[in-house]
């Protein structure tokens, strides 16, 4: 009965304010942030049927999550409630200014997430009727349990027919390369659309570009992207592979673009200039376009889509996109950057 | 009496804190805001003897636009006060970030300015022994009763000897093109200085540039632009006609300029560039110095002064020119971008 | 399928900060606010299936209502939605401290709500297999089209079987006694429940206490609202009337209570001391928590844990209950106000 | 032409938020104060044209202190001028809570208004057909200069016609109670209203009440005060002597109450219960209330006129009274504590 | 070397601002917090030279802990660092108002103190010429680890021959009764002054007062209070036994008093009045006041004064008592609660 | 036993929010700022140990600087108390925005630092055992007693062995370019390293770069100031001589670099470009950047690391760098602005 299902963790974020450093805050920011979470509400806001799995505690702070994926529009009935004594995840966010980069302490151990266990979901009646199943590899390296609950889903969605959809995502912070490699390369043949970005497949699979590209993945030559995305479809049999480029030497400014691959076709997409608002959640941003593309137009008009909603996403003070569909038709149309009176 | 006075509509501006959009505001930050008021601030605070001429309900928020407008130095003892159930109309403000324009939201129908009626101000009283009278074409287009008194108030001022000037400032939520041109063609003559943008020319009196310019009005070319000028002159009359030229695909960054047409001698600026804090009132900061410009210095040294002057009000987070007339002075001189200390 | 279902307008509530002032204000506090809004917010909160029935305008201030009562799990798929160019009501609120009272100005004439019609709600389907439908004297007051769907939407409960509630709510703003009365009086037949206040029905009505309560009604006497109760219940054929009770000549404290009227029987409870956070929204919450108790308690018990849930209401900043009901459930239990370690 | 002029310095009032202590701040709310300007603000807020005169530098703070005075309606123009590198002093406030008063850190020494000097005001030009002049204890306190302009403008004041006020507002740091004594008692024969406190005519004139009062002055006799005001009548040769009273042993909730004697009568008020905001100003607002009083009403209402209006002021957090005529009104006819809606 | 040494965590505090819910929350109030530091500060606030001793992580939350413990003249040096992946613990406060009782979230599993394990500390060159030594309950309740360590530095301490105070800080939600009885029974021997309540000896060492208290500690009743000092002192042989008293069935004020018994000879103080901004940290600031008070007075004076300083620190906004040795003497010597000018 | 010993004042800084004008703000943001503090901060948080010097008035804002002071790590022992009614300077800030450039507003005359005077610090005890002593040029600009006080820690710095330096510091505000060249000229041959602007060289001592530089400082020509350095370090015997350099017509980006000579050889290094958030204290974090270093690597490492440290300084809103030591290696080492996850 979902257009799409998401599933993984959300955390509250505490994001200094301005471009503070957590060592001089005296207040922080509040908001809800996770990268399945932020797809969902992309989602969702597009005007897509989305529900989100995942497990909270019955506490203040879980309520105020599953508060703000409702707001979004996002079917919470799903989510596994756990005890008032458990946690949520925490991040805590710092903007930079070059030559400053922004920056995240993470602090999401134990949280309520990672103790949902496999057979806690009722995948085959949430995905009776369903068209779309999204997770990241964020879910799989919070916790063994999760990581299980992920295969679960994955096989549960492809079972019912269900496209399926995964962001590599990697975290250095939450597993080793070579850990992301030993549970995320069974779960690929799984994998419909693959989203990822170069460095990432780079660092879990060791496929990378041959052209060359700077150790910082500043400078971005799509061309030698595009043979990354042909080798991963290749290699796990992914209908899509998308790759999201970023590029620029510069906090505040960044050129945002895309490619996608199927079956052996690329397409690209022209480079956005960006003034960054808040970076977080930018690519989680990607997904959920492209996700509504994907069910919608074609690859090449997903791709363009998806891009565009994105590149509005980095203008927004949030993980979640704060966006409508008539704003993507705008930029996509190129309007001018003018005030409509 | 006055230097200087001008006739409008003044709004309560509620914007949303930083780049956040409206649906995520939990609050607001709370301006007055209208076209005509904006300007009487702008000569106000250059040193003019200035009243602004409107209509406000006698509630905390007619009182609060009163106040805002006292506390520049403008006359207000020229308002006339509606009741206490009347309404102060309100925009709405998000600041954007590339590929993101900042966007209003205007509820300002049924305002107490909309009621204001002919015979209600005593204008030969008013302007006995002034100067200059200002309105813009917002003011007609609230209300048939104010397109009268816009009527009304142009026919006094020439009648009692003084320069009349008239923005164009097409809304294009308040009326149509066709609307817009019936009802202010026939002031025109009545309009010695005339202050638009190539834009609302075009759309309004389908006077548009030979030129190459791009759908956008991003690329500005000063040269066709003179040719508008010279022919909105020649067609109806005007001592001098000025247009504002804002260049660039950013909302963070433009550049600024003007130039103006007198008697068949065309003046122009040099481009400035922009740093944008709130381009809110940018164009009324440009005629408010415009007018102090023509009461100190030639049409050129006026253009000049007008440019520096509303280039500085791009800096400053409110519709009003918080600017004084020494940091003009200093921009004019080129000063450096350094901190004195 | 609802347990509830309300039908009413909401707002951007707007409150000057702290005890300001609005003519002070620079920025303010933006919330939601409404009546029926508030209630479904409560009986959502307290686990009911609820829904809201309204009619929003589709720009971002409609969105930011629809928003927040889905954050609160109130089902919003009914609401009716108009075009972009309409507008949602706005009210300004003060907080007062004595001897000056909190205060509000109402900015809501011709809000997108009041041009809902009737036939514009399938009532049928969304009254298939519900409960209760609420409703309040602000929505019939709103225009005259509101008017008719308010009887409309009380016709069509009845004929479903729901059980009906209606807080008269009179608003002097909106409408004379003379015409409240001559709007509601045919609808009264046709409520269950009827809750008010003393003060209400004595203007609407016609209906007083006869034992001595002082003009400002800052005196409870409960016995002699305990008449007015059952005058009301005897005349309109009710079967339960609640009638609540706020006391003491004070802005930050307030006595609280309220009885009740069902079969000739009447309830009481207990007066509870507030320390005033704020008292907006605070019948509301009373009406929210009296709808839930009608359905899991008898009268006086409902009664009970009304009181207690909008006693709780008025401690938190909002026109909703942003409250649990383990809350109430400890305050039922009288726990100590420590904070539990 | 004017119905007020007031004489006085005015400083930026900068307050830690909230309950907050100085050495914890981060940011510190910034408004205007001083005692006769507050009077000042007062008397034009009630609708009395009023000039105030003071010597500001010519810097954005100076600037700030003169708009903010414009906002309320008062008049500037008298406003002496210094230059751009001279100061404004500041004063830093903290609010309390029982056992913690609230207090001040003052810094304001050699603001530019401490170098005004004899002459440099036209007191002839200003008091010619204007009605009122009043000035306190502070202005004397300020610098020799200051003193002896001080008394320039009584005896001009005095001269002109016009009636004269001073708030005696003693100042333990900045003079002792000898040179304040030495100071004013020359200047009392030229006042004609004289407005104090029990505790001030104690310390500058060894006047004080012979009933018992504690050494707090907590608890309020007004008997006894009655006998003070008499005294200070009968000595300086007043027309009327008004005492404010201040009680109860708290600081969110005090007793208000103020009572005057006119040629050997008393006038008493009721004490009204504060819910106290804001406390400072609160002695300047019964100065400007009385002012107003005394060109509207009778001793005896003028001081129930004062009452009720400064005591609306302590609601309101400023120094200055931002409430209207209308509200006083409905204090003086005893309005509930209920929100109009 | 140092006057006290105290051993204990300390975590972010976030709390929602104002009265607002977490729930609710956009931002969060960020400051430092923890029982022993809080005496820690106390004392160096106090004129002490005082250590405190725990262990953060390397990562901007322990700095921000360790820089806020330095602000307040508390040597860090003895601070054992984790690492940067490690985390601080963070409580999330809610202020309440009657009937919502202020509230807590916890989320300190496994912070970087509970790692603490015995022999890290140089307890010997710590304690050499040193004072006083003061934990609480707290401590030995965060994990086995820190059990261990607190009664280690305990002994420790009584070798080198400091004086020891222990807070006996019962927290339910760390560890049951019979848990904290287990492990602090044997700890109490070391213990020269003892700190706690009523209710928490009644918890963990079953002694509770004879007479009359209600079941919520809202009334209190010094002398019965008396008897649980007694019994307490002997049993464990403690020097001192000092228990907080605080009274009232209100969230905004409170009364609050304390007793101490000292080899069979009693000591009370006054009830005072306290109009509550932050009640956290408030039986802390009593710790520190007594700790102060013992090396500088008698038991009697050193109760009075501890008294008025924790009276004050409810007062101010925080965990830490920002509060200077002289106002804690304006309140012994009963200043009114007037504004110094 | 200190690694760096600063002398200097310090001041509350009061900045108006945004990019806000003093003129409007209604709070400004407090934090603590001064150049040799800001030196002395910046060598604290690279881990030396450091002590400020300077006198204070013991009142809040007296202990606010104390206190931040300390929050970094900062030793403040050797402070001189001043009295609690003396003041401590303040300067007020705005944030510009291209044309305005970011402003000041000064006022810090009679600061209790001004008062220090000779034989009021035990130089001698200070420097026993150290190894640097700091000042710049603000300090003897301050009052004569300050200059002495400059004289004499220079003297007594040397004669105990410390290493010098100071930076030029210019303040146009405090004293003429003759007075600066007269006080400081006798204090060169007591400096081992100074620190300074082609700019303020020019101004002071007549010394400029030969080769074309435009009037505004806003070209940077790195050659030429080679000359400038060595030309100063000849003429006074430095034994380093260090120049920053800002460039950039624009007020949120600048280039930024430095150049240093000894013994007769030139260090330079890359340009970086700047975000700018907040260039106050820019300049002083170099000279705490370059003493760190000059303890630590050559002098070519040594401005490498400053000019790091100083353009990470330029991305935090704070006179302080709050920037660790690691945050500076990485800037070294080239890592791309992306966030670490």
């Amino acid at each position: 009965m979902y257009d799409v299902i998401t599933l993984g963790e959300a955390m509250v974020r505490l994001a200094a304010p301005g471009f503070g450093r957590l060592e001089q805050a005296t207040s922080l920011e509040m908001r809800p942030g996770g990268a399945e979470l932020n797809v969902a509400v992309a989602c969702a806001r597009l005007g897509m049927k989305t529900a989100w799995v995942s497990r909270l505690p019955d506490q203040p702070l879980g309520r105020f999550i599953r508060n703000k994926a409702r707001e979004q529009g996002v079917d919470t009935e799903a989510i596994v409630w756990g005890g008032a004594a458990e946690r949520v995840g925490v991040y805590y966010v710092e903007f930079g200014a070059a030559p400053r980069s922004s920056s995240v302490v993470y602090d999401r151990a134990d949280a309520a997430v990672t103790r949902l266990a496999p057979g806690e979901v009722d995948w085959a009646a949430l995905f009776a009727g369903s068209r779309h199943f999204h997770t990241s590899g964020i879910t799989p390296a919070l916790s063994p349990s999760l990581a299980d609950v992920t295969r679960e889903a994955l096989e549960a969605a492809k079972e019912a027919g269900l496209t399926t959809s995964y962001d590599l995502n990697y975290r250095g912070k939450l597993w080793s390369p070579e850990e992301a490699r030993r549970v995320q390369e069974p779960l690929m043949p799984l994998v419909d659309v693959l989203i990822t970005t170069e460095e990432d497949t780079q660092v879990v699979f060791g496929i990378s570009a041959d052209g060359p590209t700077d150790a910082n993945y500043e400078q971005v030559e799509a061309s030698s992207y595009a043979q990354v995305a042909a080798q991963l479809g290749e290699r796990f049999g992914h209908d899509i592979v998308a790759i999201t480029l970023r590029s620029g030497a510069s906090v505040w400014f960044n050129g945002w673009s895309s490619l996608a691959w199927q079956a052996g076709k690329f397409y690209t997409d022209t480079v956005r200039d960006l003034e960054i608002v808040d970076r977080f959640g930018g690519g989680d941003s990607f997904a959920g376009g492209f996700i509504y593309g994907l069910q919608h137009y074609d690859v090449g008009e997903a791709l363009r889509f998806a891009n565009a909603f994105s590149a509005l996403k980095h203008s927004v003070p949030s993980d979640f996109a704060w966006v409508t569909r008539a704003e993507v038709e705008a930029v996509l149309r190129g309007d001018a950057l003018r005030v409509k009176r």
